[in-house]
């Protein structure tokens, strides 16, 4: 491989946006903008751990930016520039180079942001992907997890649990679930709805340790109690599939993680308002709750008995 | 070994200034300050590329941030928030987190910034530590490297070839080089010179690989040359010693990295006013060279003949 200042030159200077200077000074720089928070998120993508050495490299470049966009937009931010960390064994080759570029270059088109700079280092261990990214809202009008009230409403957008199940196929080696695949590889934040429902929401996390783990984060924060009715999360036509087969699969609905949606409260008098954004967004939002005076998070069947959660989202340590 | 959270509350949230929300939301929020432009650069540290398995564990936190600063300054701008991202062995225990983040709170403190965010994951590879960080300078008074002019002067701040020095004398296990061995495990940036001097200053790069390197990044942005005097370069009473009994160290003080000192040009005319702000800030600052009409760096000895420099600073791949 050709050295460091010509990889960066030949797969990465074309993703920079003005700010990052063209890759070549020691640092990037961004105007502030007046009245604007700068909403920043950093995820790290560790081979064998967020992904499979033999996941699509293509794949790894759309996963690494697009975890990042889920806590800025479901925070309300809009997403705008991002710093890049790769830590690279030797035997990465440049067609690994070409085809993760491309997947950062898809990605931040879909997204809406740029690479203004970053850093790449050899490494003898596994590849590791450090994105941080800067997003904006307007001053003050980031959604925190501390926003939920009482007598809320609970919702979630997109399904549930495919990612998580994805994962599971591809340990299985099940070859024909190429959609819950995506999800696990390719997630797609709601990227629109998120920024756009600042104005309609009180509080947001989103969902990458799983639906239950995240909800807390937003009970916790908001010091509230939620409850959320197990056959009202929304599932996938081909999630419901999987597990109709083997129902021991269900619990990774709620704590399988990686869905890399939102979990989100709002006051009742929204309803509608959020049904219309939904809808003009593209985006599957579904009330899956309400807020309660019961502390922590509590997941019902329809007998209304509480369903016993054993897994309470992924942890690393 | 407890829970991420568990984790991050513990040695991390002591840390977080108030724009890290306390570590507890997806992201940071950063109001925007006005008229200011945000300096942001990121550098990974791997175990075993940029640190020794057996250096310090506070050490590490201080060289990840201050490789960082050491970017920011040289820019001009002062640093502010950091996020960081962490790849950790299973096997990391409490104290191992107990020393790198009292090393990381000394170093931010040193340097007059806070930890804003980031996310800890685990690895089955080396330890890889990524901090962004961001800073502010006054609109337009980033210190770019493509600013230097004919007739300028160029300088170094510190003295050079002491970290590399250092490494070298862990790697041979001499155990009496202290001075150097610290250059090389805790880097000190001359963060105070780096912000005060933009407005005397019109090109600077931090050099971290190695002199000749860093110095041609000037030369090619400002598409100019640059003309150095071997015999100028600072070099402390420690590296002299050692470079006395073996002379083939001595290409470390131009191409050996890790310095994280400053070279930049100046015009003529601010020669007092560098000098007296070296004073001010107690930072040794030494003219070396001066911008020249032939392409690229040259090295010249004390006879005006060029010195042949084989190695161009470090590269990864």
């Amino acid at each position: 491989m050709t050295g460091e200042f010509d990889l960066i030159a030949k797969y990465f200077k074309p993703l920079a946006g003005p700010e990052g200077l063209a890759l070549t000074d020691d640092a990037s720089c961004i105007a502030a903008s007046p009245h604007t928070d700068m909403i920043t998120t950093t995820d790290m993508l560790v081979e064998s751990v967020h992904f499979r050495s033999i996941d699509p490299v293509q794949s790894l470049g759309h996963k690494a930016l697009a975890v990042n966009v889920s806590d800025c937009t479901a925070k309300g931010a809009e997403p705008k520039f991002y710093w890049l960390g790769l830590a690279l064994p030797k035997d990465v080759n440049a067609d690994w180079l070409r085809q993760f570029s491309n997947g950062l270059q898809q990605a931040q088109e879909l997204f809406g942001c740029a690479l203004v700079g970053g850093d790449t280092t050899a490494t003898n261990g596994p590849i590791v992907i450090s994105i941080t990214l800067m997003g904006e809202v307007p001053h003050g009008q980031m959604i925190k997890r501390s926003g939920a009230m009482q007598n809320d409403d609970v919702y979630v957008t997109g399904t549930l649990g495919d990612a998580a199940l994805g994962l599971w196929c591809l340990e299985k080696s099940f070859v024909d679930q190429q959609i819950l695949v995506s999800a696990y590889q390719r997630p797609m934040p709601p990227s629109q709805f998120g920024v756009q429902s600042r104005a309609l929401i009180n509080s947001s996390a989103d969902i990458s340790d799983g639906l239950i783990s995240d909800a807390r984060h937003i009970a916790e924060a908001s010091a509230i109690g939620i409850r959320l009715h197990q056959n009202k999360i929304p599932v996938s036509e081909h999630a419901s599939k999987l597990m109709k087969q083997d129902s021991s699969l269900l619990s990774k609905i709620w704590s399988g993680g990686d869905d890399y949606q939102m979990v989100f409260s709002a006051a009742k008098n929204q309803r509608d308002k959020i049904a219309a954004l939904a809808e003009q967004t593209n985006t599957r939002v579904t009330m899956i709750g309400e807020t309660s005076d019961v502390h922590g998070v509590q997941l019902l069947d329809t007998q209304g008995e509480i369903v016993q959660v054993s897994v309470g989202g992924y942890a690393h340590f």
